[in-house]
């Protein structure tokens, strides 16, 4: 069997039994407090992962693409919420035949999403859930008010095709929540039933608790951890599941080497916000910094370390952001305990519409 | 025949006439000068582009990673420059291969890489054209002297599988030059003769001539274009060939819309040192700009846009650099005027090794 060592770089590696310890830990933080989980299946974009969350005991999955969602009813998944506005006469058909192969939902914050979605699949004769995305301060997508939300709810719950079926929000956060919670019972006033509530995001996963409201968690980084979730705190350098393994092919001064994973490898993505500075944290050498990345160079600043790597030595990277840095990957080797067991096709990688 | 009106999006797009145009106009600039023209294929990363570069006269083209060489090789390439250090047995087992088939190239910047390519090489009854990477202000990989270059030039000039054939640096600036040509005069006193002196990069492309010493002109960018070299003032918006559609997805608010291209369609590179912002230039609505990305949303900021365009709209972005967004996209829609005459699979996309 070989061993990660072995394996041909740069390479993305993920840690069987730490994602396995992952999904298990939330799971059960859910069950305990009585939310549905419904992971995100961005982070892994891997069908045999999704359904390891599914026989764990999530409700369903989360996917932010048709064509995610596609290659996992595919794969035998069969409860899947697209929380993101289909737009599109050809998405929307794509939808609808989704819808009759297994239980689709939505989240969208326009009446014109609404309406388009309804004209097709009334037709075609299928009803999906509607969640109503109601923005609480991420200044993304969402309705901006209790009145807002209670308006397009009522809309929704006319129109054929759609049954209005709940609030989204993301992320998750105590004023996110207050303001959710608003929204909430303007619905409630017109007289509509807020079946879901349905909140978001690794960092705050495991304080769910303390917000109150929120019913059902869409998170999907827990799955592999990563460097901003370690700077924040909510995640242990040993929970990290996933890794970029590279390999130093230029010393050219005693404090600069360069690793042949770049942003090709890695993906550029910063997170100021961690307080953290770089594209990744090498393992083998905690005193190094990825100062800047080229497609195929990560530009290693190596003047703190005691011992420099030399080239041809091989470090493990742990990425700044998971999803993104999957999303760069073809495939990943799995692992367990540094025994390489598999290597698995992304499946659903690169699929952007 | 379909327009790109008509494409789901997001979606790549590539204008066969401005390529052409591109292609011709840096080929007919280094005929005029006398250097020798070798495209990077990592902006396209398509096959039948660098077939049209060679056709129009390029002594070659240049790849990053083994694996893109191996790609081009394939599709009858026969002259490829790896200016990336090969490193790993089974790398360079992958590099003889590929040397008894197509004539191959490669540049690195240490006698550890030079001695591992001649053990394999030599064993193997190859040789391969060694260039010595020099440092000229970059700061990534290169010797770092004069002295430096000319004792690797030495060792390489001595082992068996390797030939010595010049020197190459990255990019190409009035200050670099006149680092590489000490570099060169260096290794000419030693009794070495340097048959090549590559240089590199779009911006500075059509200034080569000013700076005298490159032979070979190494460039990517210029057959596509992207925001940093507008922005650089190097191309023009006409001369843009790579461009993203996408559909505005969520008008949350008066001053925002979201469109369905995020930092997996885009690439989230930022681009300061051209003083622009942001991520991305959408042709249609010069006054907005791409604030923020998220995987799979652009956020656009519209305040100052005279008129808002509107959920379901689609819209043009130019990227800020055409490379990474290329990575991120399986296959590329090209049109002539619109018309879409073709979709190819971007054949050597994620070659990471």
């Amino acid at each position: 069997m070989p061993r990660l060592e072995d394996l041909d770089t740069p390479v993305a590696t993920v840690d069987l039994d730490a994602v396995e310890r992952n999904i298990a830990r939330l799971q059960r933080y859910c069950d305990e407090h009585g939310f549905a989980l419904r992971p995100h299946i961005k982070t892994h974009k891997l069908p045999v992962l999704a359904h390891k969350q599914v026989d764990a005991g999530a409700v369903g999955i989360c996917c932010q693409k048709l064509g995610e969602a596609e290659v996992m009813a595919a794969a035998g998944l069969t409860d899947i919420l697209i929380p993101y506005p289909i737009v599109g006469q050809s998405k929307v058909e794509r939808l609808a035949e989704l819808a009759r192969t297994v239980r689709v939902s939505v989240g969208a914050d326009s009446d014109t999403v609404a309406k388009a979605l309804s004209a097709t699949l009334g037709r075609a004769g299928v009803t999906v859930d509607f969640l109503v995305d109601c923005e609480t301060g991420f200044a993304r997508t969402g309705v901006q008010t209790p009145r807002e939300a209670a308006e397009l709810a009522r809309l929704v719950d006319s129109l054929p095709g759609l049954r209005f079926a709940g609030l989204m929000t993301y992320p998750t956060t105590a004023d996110a929540v207050a303001r959710l919670r608003e929204m909430r019972e303007e619905c409630e006033r017109t007289g509509l039933e807020v079946g879901v509530v349905s909140g978001g995001g690794t960092p705050t996963a495991f304080r769910t608790h303390e917000f109150g409201e929120v019913t059902e968690l869409r998170v999907g980084t827990y799955v592999y951890g990563d460097r901003a979730c370690v700077g924040l705190g909510v995640m242990t350098l040993e929970d990290c599941a996933l890794h970029v393994r590279a390999t130093v092919i230029s010393r050219p001064t005693r404090d600069r080497a360069i690793i042949d994973a770049g942003s090709k490898a890695l993906a550029s993505d910063a997170v100021p916000w961690t307080g953290e500075a770089g594209y990744g944290f090498i393992r083998e050498f905690p005193e190094a910094a990825i100062s800047a990345l080229s497609e195929e160079h990560g530009h290693v600043d190596i003047s703190a370390c005691r011992r420099p790597p030399e080239i041809g030595e091989t470090v493990t990277v742990l990425p700044n952001h998971a999803c993104a840095c999957v999303n760069m990957h073809d495939e990943v080797a799995v692992h367990r305990g540094g025994d390489v067991v598999g290597a698995w096709p992304v499946a659903a990688r690169g699929r952007i519409r």
